[in-house]
Formats: structure tokens, C-alpha cells, sequence
């Protein structure tokens, strides 16, 4: 009989899911209107939203979920969106006079863009918490350090080689939005208009939008908001199984830069999805533990609301996604506490730099979360833990991590202390430009990609080839030992030259 | 009720793909004496192919088929053929006296390696197309390019080190077989035959073929054709849905000289593939955009007929792969516009050297497609791109793969600049070969792998980290700082010795 | 009617898997007390025992199997254990003497750390296999080999730069649990016990462990046994599904050291794999080829009982992993027969080396295996190749393969002897580690990363880019390239500072 009562579990399911009647289904006059045409034009798109949950609930009756299983987390919604399901026109539609990129099209003031500030018109405490998390920031966090800038010239730099001399000039805007500004985000500007001739509807007029397309997580948007819900939110399905599965963080974190997902899939945890993910439940909101998945993804140890199986709320959601976490253990030279405030342009360490730490590992404390604020967010990221592995499993685990933190810190230290010893010998230029020359690259590649990747392997339980020979400890020893060479090969030339 | 329907299309589905009795599989008497024994030798042979359409369905059903669903593409199938389903000894048997591998195996003239030129006997226009596919060809634009030839012997030569002196010799053919051909494919040939005790039939004599196994895009077969169906068409289940998805292009598209794969797997779409394929049907011909998948895999772009929701062509169905391709980003020096013939070994640049381009950047034009034929492939491409995002979306991705293409061709200029300072200098030496000194394996990572590297995040949207820090554009600024640092110290060492 | 039958089928399985009343499913009073706290703290951990075949037979039901499709292969187990399901209690309180961590827990005596001693309860002859594995002894491989010791110190040690100098110093246990130890085992160690408030109990007490958490393969147990079932049976679901999927071998085999899951998942085999898998079945025992599945997975060639569709047996189970390996083609200098003992701190080399081979390649014999046995085993690998592959498929694989391994020890000799001649030339100094210099780490990366890289795409037919361009014969040949010219540079400063 288990299998009578497996499907009709299913249909339950799918009844609760898709109203079965386009009664249930109130399309606004608008959006019917929209997908008049494009579901001839963009079938993807049409059959994308089709398959999404704007297509299939009101916020009217999402609204009247009780508790924890609710989605839409405003208390109002505008009187006119409550009752029809959320179509092209509910989004697209929305606060005209905001976006810059508001054209008229087929008798609508329609925008391209949809934005963090058009989402929250139903997803309110989202939008609230995402704006206090770093990521709604890396535009800015890029584009206003001065330091970052010239990391980023260091590495985009068009090149010429001519009459023996190599020079460098500045990158142009589009390859900018295909490196670094391809996940931080591009700025957004509206640059014109242009008519072009469409099959459907003949001569049309258009937007045209500077840095588009761009779904980066720091997007600076056309009505001067910051961030894209569609980075892990994919347009337009939305779907929350695509967010919570560990592909969606892959799109940006996947380089040695950034190896978490590659950490990840080498996991046990990752095994776990790997192997049995197919029998989980992505959907279901809360997500409870060993029901509806029995090992974390991404998600559910950065993001996700939590219940046990007693439906005991274990952790609740977040959309600023730091706040399970005491330390930042990428991307700058030292791992450190994590910045108080998203803005991190405003940091500057002792030396004045905007850095979070000085070039010998001090903190700039003032702009860092303090260690009771380090507690707090241990303590919520071990709530997750916890539930899967004893007291002493994840102390020790957590002890390892700190020791590998204060290990790297010192490794980077090392690599640093040679770096100033070959600047202060005048065998390469700091002031100009601390990260472009070759040596620089170096050491720079130390803490960049294999302090970082031994990191990562700790904190995430990641393991032996991520820690060691897969851009881990091995790498990190080499080159300590490439960049003392260096020094020494350079200190013998002198000497050479010197007889 | 939904339910109830979902069940009975499942139902329906399986009615149709699998014939319900044995009357309807007629097999032939040859290819059932072939499953009597094989079936225990080699089980997981018969099961794959049992498993395969060619085990369900004869040639004269599948031509029986009307439109674009049809997928046998010859207007006639030899009379033979036409009832009986497409066993073991329907293409095993084939033109016997074409095939050098032809042996007598109880009772029948068998040959072991089956080639395009008998698939074309049902798959005539795949074949046809396949022909003029680059792919087809990849053995000899290997084997009859004399600056590839240098090339594969600078990677795969055997060394020795005697008397403080480093040599190289040829590598042998099982080297060669393991390597280069190992994609490009070998060339087969018969090298005699061996009698070998069986443990079904005692005694039998079998061909001995140097060169095999081997499954690459470009394998030159027995019978003289080119070519490996089997390459993507996985034996013996010769299955549409392993072809469609993505780990087969993996196979020989990984590395970092053509990160196809790591690219497309870190990009949007290959999340929604990785999140989502478990729902989508890999086996619809034709292949319906929204409705059979939601994100395209590598078949969707270069290979497959693809309709839209109203069931309208919007791109047609093609084994020339290259030909929604207007710029051949991988492989050589510069990217450049595709060979107008797929034989690449006739190619000459103004300097006479078989390469698509002079090593400043200049195209051979002669040889390769102009820009009519680049607007036209531009225009196939971007009409599969067309039906999941808007015309802005769409132009402004070609721009900044454009601008990419640039980006990278002058980079490497910049690299190949100081590497022609360098053999000028005598530093190195190019007309030996180009290829196999350190410093020039340092100027080929450039191009081979970083620019090729950061093209791949540019045509695929595959962004930030391969576009950047995994073999991207850190990785390109480095390796051209330390062509130019390597250049200075020997200025310096040169100057030094001659004090 | 096809559907009604795929229904009942489906049925009949779940019947099978899953008795269906809680007396068939009689837990111990023991382990009932353990779930009843333990269900609301550790959700997690119960849920998955829960969905384990643990949870679902008793060992006298699992006793009564006859043939091969029996998983335990014990022929006696304890009394007390037979007639209830395996919980909690039943392996935590096993031997509870034996076991240093045992603990009073609520009047039970409890360990934390379940061994392969205790599993051998039910299990006796994979334990027994497994002692004689050499990753069983991968602790006390690497603790007790004095070379190894080195190497491990190389990649590990803390470092400082002080006036003007690079100094290192031993790595502390956090970092060696996280490095090398994650995957070889750490040595567990009773260092007391703590009190802590527990939210249902109040306070406890709990052993403190140093070395953990900790599952690799060859951890040192506190009953003194070696190695951590778990490592691959993953707690508390004890999965072969999980086992027989590649992820969990890609736990620690996808470095550069031993990239075999990189290496399958771009393989032919590992295409199928990935596009298909989703229809085998990976629960099944004894497990049928061409009828479960369709191309193998690491266990499959490496550890399953495989029968052929007549229920033949082809394979034997075995958990000793090297027994169908005549070839060592990892983590030495040189690839090598397999060791005779699993405990490989006892070879000696001809000089007295802790090495399996002298540095000019000779074997170390008298610790290897003979060719009679190497013979035997590649009978026992190719027995599981026949099934898909004909004779002269397999042969032309196998011959490939053992060219390769000749190839790359070839390239390793010459790579060496570049080096003895930096060590002969005092550039390097060998006596006191030969692998912690940046000249010595180009030299270990040319036979642990590159040649072996190509062994492995060879062994596993895995093709183009890994014996290529991903670490393999590109990457090779640069390296003995720079090795060279690092050897020429130096004597060009010597002959410089001598003038």
C-alpha cells in the first residue's frame, strides 16, 4: 500500500503547487498582453515564467500563509498586484518613473531592468537584509578603493610591447564587465535609444543600456539601487531549487580566487548531495533537515531558514549572507574579521590604505565586527552544524579551522616580509602600483589563490587535496620558495654587476 | 487529475518508444546469431544496444516518419535493411570489401570498426555535413601541418639527459595514440592477424589494427573515411540523449586549450542545466525550446534542430558544428575567422607557414570565411540565443565577445612582440621549432591557454573566474610580465658576460 | 499496460527494502533510549540511520541470503545481536574495553569512534580485505617512512623571513589533520575528558580526542585498529549507493596527485556515467552489468562483486582496492608492481631508500609484487573490461597503458637526472631534504602531478586533455625544460661570479 499512498502524496503535491483552473490562475490585462507576443518571440522566457511560482499564486494567497512557510515577507502588498499572479507587466511595469531605462512600449511604460527595489515590493525583508550584505556592495567595494582599482588595472591592463619596452593602458568598459565586474556587478547607464525593426510589431524604439547585459551581484541598477535578486534568483523561473543548489554560487565561486565550489564538491557534504540529491526536496519551504535533504548545500548553511524534524525553527533565513560568518577568508591579503559595515570602501588600515588589515596582518579593527559580534555568528553557523554532528565533532572542526586561519596568516606574513624586503631594495615599484610586475603576481598569488584555497578546505571540511596539492599547501610552500629565490637570484645579479 | 493525465503521458510515451511485442522488432537471422553468443560475452554490449533505438525500430518505421520528427535523413535505405531493426550485423557487415578489417567469423565477413560511410547508409545528410565539419578532418590538420607536427613533438617527445645535455627524440605511436590522437583521432591500420583461443568457439583468427582503440572526432578508418560517429554517438546505445548533453563534448573539451566544458558548467546556463535536466527530455526530435529544456547544453547551440513553442523551425539541425561559427577562437596564435574548407593543412599565411594568420595577427584571408559568411553564421547562432533573450540582451553579449576577441588577439601580440625580440636575439630559436624551448612553451601558454581561456568566458557568458582568475586574464598579464622579466634578466646576463 | 507493471514493480522493491510494520523493524531498549534524546538533537544523524539498511534488517534476516546476493559476510554474529536492527547502541557500545574513548552516557558505556574491529562483527571478510589494503595503513605509510616524513615537512612547515632569511619549522597537529592526514588518517588520542551543559541532560561528560573528527582511510583508531569504514560507507546511512558512486572516491582522488575522478568524469565511462546514472541501480547485490549499469564506476573496476546478465560471476568482491592493480602509478618517484605488504614503510631500496624504487627507476623488488601476480591481477581487471570490450580493444588499451608507464618513468629519469646533477653541483642540497627547495619542488611536480597525470588519463582511458594539456605532457615537458634551464642558468652565474 506504500505505494498508493507515495502517489498520492505526489498528486497532493502537485494539487498544492499548480492550481488546477486558470480561475485559480487571474492573469493581469497587461501581462496577458505581454505574453500575446513574446511567447511567439521569446518562448524561453514565456515558459520559463510558465514554470515558476509568479505564474502559479496571488500575492494575495501567498500572503496568507501563516508562519514559517511563508515566502512573501512584506506585510503589504499594492492593492492592484494582490490579486493576479506575478506576470511580465507586475515587474516590469513597476515604479516607472524610478528607472531611467522606462520606455513606452505597446502603449506601456515598460523598464528592462527589474530591481532589488521592484522585488521588494513583495520580498521586503529580503531586500533589507540583502542590502546590508557585502555582496549589494561589490560595485562600489571594487570601483571606490583605490587600491582594488589598481589591482584591477594590474590584471586587465591592455599591453604593448614596442621598441624593447612593455606598456600598459587601461581596459575598456566591456572588458571590465567581462572580468571582475561580471560577478561585482556593472554600473548600469542609460545611453540613448535606438529603433529597431521588429518581426511582431514593425519599428520600435528601444533603450539602449551601457554595461548590459550584467546579472552581478553588486549591480548598480537604473533607478540607483544595488544588486541583482536574478544572480542566484534565475530569471524567470525564480526558482528557489535552482538558488539553494550549490551551481548557482559555482557561477562566481569556483576560481582559486574563490574555490568554493570545487572545495565543496570534494566533500563529504558534497559526496552526500552528489550521490542523493535527487531524492530531496528543493521546494519545500522551511527546509527541514533530514527530511528534505540529509547533507548542506551552500545554501543552507549561508542562507536558508532551518527547521529540525520537530519543525523547531534551527536557524532562520538571511540574505546578508555574512552573518553566519565571524572571519572573511578571501580576497584580501590576511583573513579577518568580517567588515562591520558592506561598504568596505571606507576602511583604512593603520597605514591609511583601504585595506582591512595592514601589510603585517594587524586588523583595522574600527571598520571589523568585533569578537562578540565573531561569537554571535559562530554560534549561528554551528546552530546549522549541530544538527548532524556532535559538540566535540564540530569543536574540533572549528578549532582547525582558526588554526589554519592563524597558520595562512603567517605563511602570507612570510611572503609579505620578502615582498617589502625586494621593494625596499628598489627591485620592484610598490608606490605605482603594488600588484603589477611579475614578482608582485607572486606573491600576490600566495594569499590570493592558496592561503585562500587552504581556507576554504578547512572551513568547509573540503579536505586533503584542496588543503595540500590542489593550489593548497604545496603550491603555497613552492612559492614561498620561488619568491626567496627571486630575492636571492636578484641580490647575486647585483653583486655581479657591482665587480 | 493532473495526476492521473501525468501518468497516462508517461504511459503513452513508453508505448511509443518501446513496441510492445517481438513481431514488431523483427531481428535479422545474422544479428541473432551474433546476440546468441555475444550476449554472454559481452553482456554490456548487447544490453547497451538493446537499450538503443536501433534495437526498437526498423528503417522503414523510422522513414515512415513525416517532418521535422524524422531521423533516419536517407531517401532510401537498401531493401535488406528496411524490416529488420539495426543489429549487430546490419552495420558490422556492411560493405565488406571496403573495410581492410573485414574477417570471416563464423560464416560472415565482419569488420570490427564500423565508419561514417556506413552510418550514411541511413544517416546520409549527417554524414554529408559531418564531412565538411573541421572535426572530420582533425587527424590530418594535425598529421599534414608541418608546425603542428613541430608542435606535438615539442609536447610529446621522449628525453634524455646525458652529459649535462638534454635530447629528444620522436615520441612512439602508443604515445601519439594516447595524446594528441587520442581526440584528433588515429589513423587505423592493418597490421595482420592473430589467432586467439575463445573461450565460445575455440579457435579464431582476428585482424590486429595499429591505432586501435580509438573513438576521435577525426579517426581515418579502414574503409579510408574519416571520422568517428562513435566519438559522440556512444556505443553501442548510440544515444541521443548522451549526445545532447553535455559530458560528451567534455571528453575532448576540458582543458584549458579548450575549457568548453568548465566554462559552460560555471556559466548561468549550465547551472540551470545542472539544477534542472533531471526534468527535461533529451530525446524529443524535434527538440522544443521552454517545452523540452529551459538552458541550452553544447548540442543546442552548434548541432540540433531546434523549434519553438508553436512548433516552428528556428534552427536547423547541422553536423557541420563549425557553421553557426563565425570566429575560431581556439587552437592557433590569433583567433581568426573559420577555414572556409575543413582540410586546414592547405592553409598559408603571407609568410608562407601553414597558420591562419602571419604571427603579427594577419589573416589569411584566402583561406578562411568572409565576412558574408561570418554575418550569416553570427545571425544562425544568435537565433537559437534569440528565443530566451531580448535583441539588447543579445547584441550586447556579441559586442563584448567581439571586443573580447580583440582584447586577446592584441595581448598576444603583445606576447609574441618580445618573443620575436627573444629570437632575434638568439635567445632563442624559432626556425628549429617554435615550440620547444621553455620560454616558448611560456609564449604558447599565452594564446594556447589564457586568451583561449578567457574567449571561452566571453562566448559562453561563462564569466568571472575563467574570464579572470582560472586561467584568465590573471594568468595572461603574469606570464607576459615574466616573457618581458625573462627577456631583461638575460640583457643582464648577457651584459654582465661580456664585462 | 507496461505502466501498471513499472508500478508494481516499484512496489515489490519498496516491499523488499522496507518491511512494513514496526515488528519487523525490532529495536533494542538500547538503542530506542538513544533516539528518543537523540532524535530531537541530532535530527540529522538519526535520519539518516533511519533511511539505512542499518535501520531496516536485522543481522539473522541479512544471515538468511544465500549466494551472492548476501551483504554480510560474517558467519557468526553475537546472539544479542541478531534479532534486532542495527542502531545506535548496537556498534556504539560494542567492546566497549577495547575502546580508550568509552564513556558513561546515561548508563551505557559508549565510544565515539566506531572502528572497523567493530564492524567486523557483521562484516568480517571486507574487514579482513581491507587490513590487507594499503590504505588501511596510510597513516603509519607516511608517519613511518622517514622520507615521506620529509616531503611532508616540505609542504607543511611554518615558515618566517628574518633578516634577510626563510626559515621553517614543524607544523603543528591542527595543520597536519588538515593536510595530508585528512585523507591518510589522523592518530586518534584519548587527552582526557571535558564537562559540558547539555541542553537535554544537563551536564556530561566527554572524552576529548585529540586528531579528531576525522574519516580517513587509514586512521588510527582508539581500540588501536586502522582505517574508518565510514571514510567511504558514509555515516550514519552507511550507503553502497553512496560507496559505489565516484564522489566519494573523489573525496581524495582529485588533486594533481591523483586526479582519478577528474580523469573518469572526463572520460568516455564517465560520460555515460554522468548522462545515464540516474537509471541504474546502485543498491543492488550482486550488481549485473548491462542491466544495472551501463559503464563503470571507480568501484565497479576497483571493488564490486559484478555478475553478467546469465548471473555469472565475472569479479569477486574484494576490499583489498589494489588486488586487480598490477601497477602503482601514483605518489613515488617512479610507477611500480604493487607492493607485497600493505605496510610500506618497510621497503628498502637498493640504497637503503624507504622507496619502492631507487631514483635510476630499478625496482625494490624483494618488496614488490612478482609478475605472476601482477599477471593475476590484470586478469582480475581485464575480467571486467571483457564484458563491453572485445580482446583486441582491451589488449590495444592495455598495451597503451603499459607504454605510458614505461614513457613517463622514462621522463622522470631524465627529469632526475637533471636534478642529481643541481644536487652533485651543490645547488641544491639533497642530504638533508630533497624536497623542500623550489628547484627540488620542480623536480617532485614533473613525476607526482604531470606523469602521473598521464598514467592516470591512460589507465582510464580518459584521454586527450589530461594527457595533454591538463596537467599532462604539455605541462611535463615544460617543467623538464625549466629544470634545465634553471641548471644552465646557474652555471652561467657561477662562471659570471668567477670571472
Amino acid at each position: 500500500m506504500k505505494c498508493f499512498l507515495f502517489i498520492l502524496t505526489s498528486c497532493t503535491c502537485l494539487l498544492i503547487n499548480s492550481p488546477a483552473s486558470a480561475d485559480d490562475l487571474p492573469l493581469s490585462e497587461a501581462s496577458a498582453e505581454c505574453i500575446d507576443c513574446h511567447s511567439s518571440i521569446h518562448p524561453g522566457i514565456v515558459s520559463g515564467w510558465q514554470q515558476s511560482r509568479h505564474a502559479m499564486v496571488t500575492p494575495q494567497k501567498a500572503m496568507a500563509v501563516k508562519g514559517v512557510a511563508r515566502k512573501v515577507s512584506s506585510t503589504t502588498v499594492p492593492e492592484g498586484l494582490q490579486t493576479v499572479v506575478v506576470g511580465c507587466a507586475e515587474c516590469h511595469t513597476l515604479r516607472p518613473k524610478a528607472h531611467a531605462d522606462t520606455f513606452e512600449h505597446n502603449g506601456y511604460d515598460v523598464h528592462v531592468v527589474v530591481s532589488p527595489d521592484d522585488c521588494q515590493t513583495c520580498h521586503a525583508t529580503e531586500r533589507e537584509q540583502y542590502a546590508k550584505n557585502i555582496m549589494a556592495h561589490a560595485y562600489g567595494n571594487l570601483a571606490n578603493n583605490s587600491l582594488h582599482q589598481k589591482h584591477e588595472h594590474a590584471i586587465l591592463a591592455a599591453t604593448k610591447f614596442v621598441n624593447g619596452k612593455m606598456t600598459q593602458s587601461s581596459a575598456n568598459d566591456a572588458t571590465r564587465a567581462e572580468a571582475c565586474l561580471y560577478c561585482h556587478g556593472t554600473k548600469l547607464v542609460l545611453a540613448g535609444s535606438e529603433t529597431r525593426d521588429t518581426e511582431a510589431a514593425g519599428e520600435l524604439e528601444f533603450p539602449i543600456i551601457k554595461g548590459w547585459p550584467n546579472q552581478g551581484v553588486g549591480r548598480i541598477n537604473l533607478d540607483g539601487s544595488m544588486g541583482a535578486c536574478s544572480a542566484c534568483h534565475t530569471r524567470h523561473s525564480f526558482s528557489i531549487e535552482i538558488a539553494r543548489k550549490p551551481y548557482t554560487c559555482k557561477e562566481c565561486h569556483v576560481g582559486p580566487d574563490v574555490p568554493a565550489y570545487k572545495v565543496y564538491a570534494a566533500s563529504k557534504h558534497g559526496n552526500i548531495y552528489s550521490s542523493k540529491h535527487a531524492d530531496w526536496d528543493f521546494k519545500s519551504v522551511p527546509w527541514t533537515i533530514g527530511q528534505d535533504f540529509t547533507a548542506p548545500t551552500c545554501a543552507t548553511c549561508h542562507i536558508s531558514l532551518l527547521v529540525n524534524t520537530d519543525d523547531e525553527v534551527v536557524v532562520e533565513r538571511t540574505h546578508q549572507m555574512n552573518n553566519r560568518l565571524p572571519w572573511r577568508i578571501l580576497g584580501l591579503i590576511y583573513a579577518h574579521p568580517h567588515p562591520l559595515k558592506p561598504d568596505t570602501s571606507i576602511i583604512r588600515n593603520k597605514d591609511g590604505l583601504p585595506l582591512p588589515t595592514d601589510l603585517d596582518g594587524g586588523f583595522a579593527s574600527k571598520y571589523l565586527i568585533d569578537e562578540k559580534e565573531m561569537e554571535a555568528r559562530k554560534q549561528a553557523m554551528q546552530a546549522a552544524c549541530l544538527n548532524c554532528h556532535d559538540t566535540s565533532w564540530v569543536n574540533g572542526h572549528w578549532q582547525r579551522l582558526e588554526n589554519t586561519i592563524k597558520e595562512t596568516n603567517a605563511q602570507t606574513l612570510t611572503a609579505t616580509r620578502i615582498m617589502q624586503d625586494i621593494w625596499k631594495r628598489g627591485l620592484a615599484n610598490r608606490q605605482d602600483n603594488p600588484y603589477d610586475e611579475a614578482i608582485e603576481k607572486k606573491w600576490s598569488s600566495t594569499w590570493l589563490f592558496y592561503s585562500n584555497t587552504i581556507r576554504f578546505a578547512s572551513s568547509m571540511a573540503g579536505g586533503g587535496d584542496y588543503g595540500v596539492f590542489a593550489g593548497g599547501r604545496y603550491q603555497l610552500s613552492q612559492t614561498l620558495l620561488e619568491l626567496n629565490d627571486w630575492l636571492e637570484l636578484q641580490k647575486k645579479l647585483d653583486a655581479a654587476s657591482k665587480k
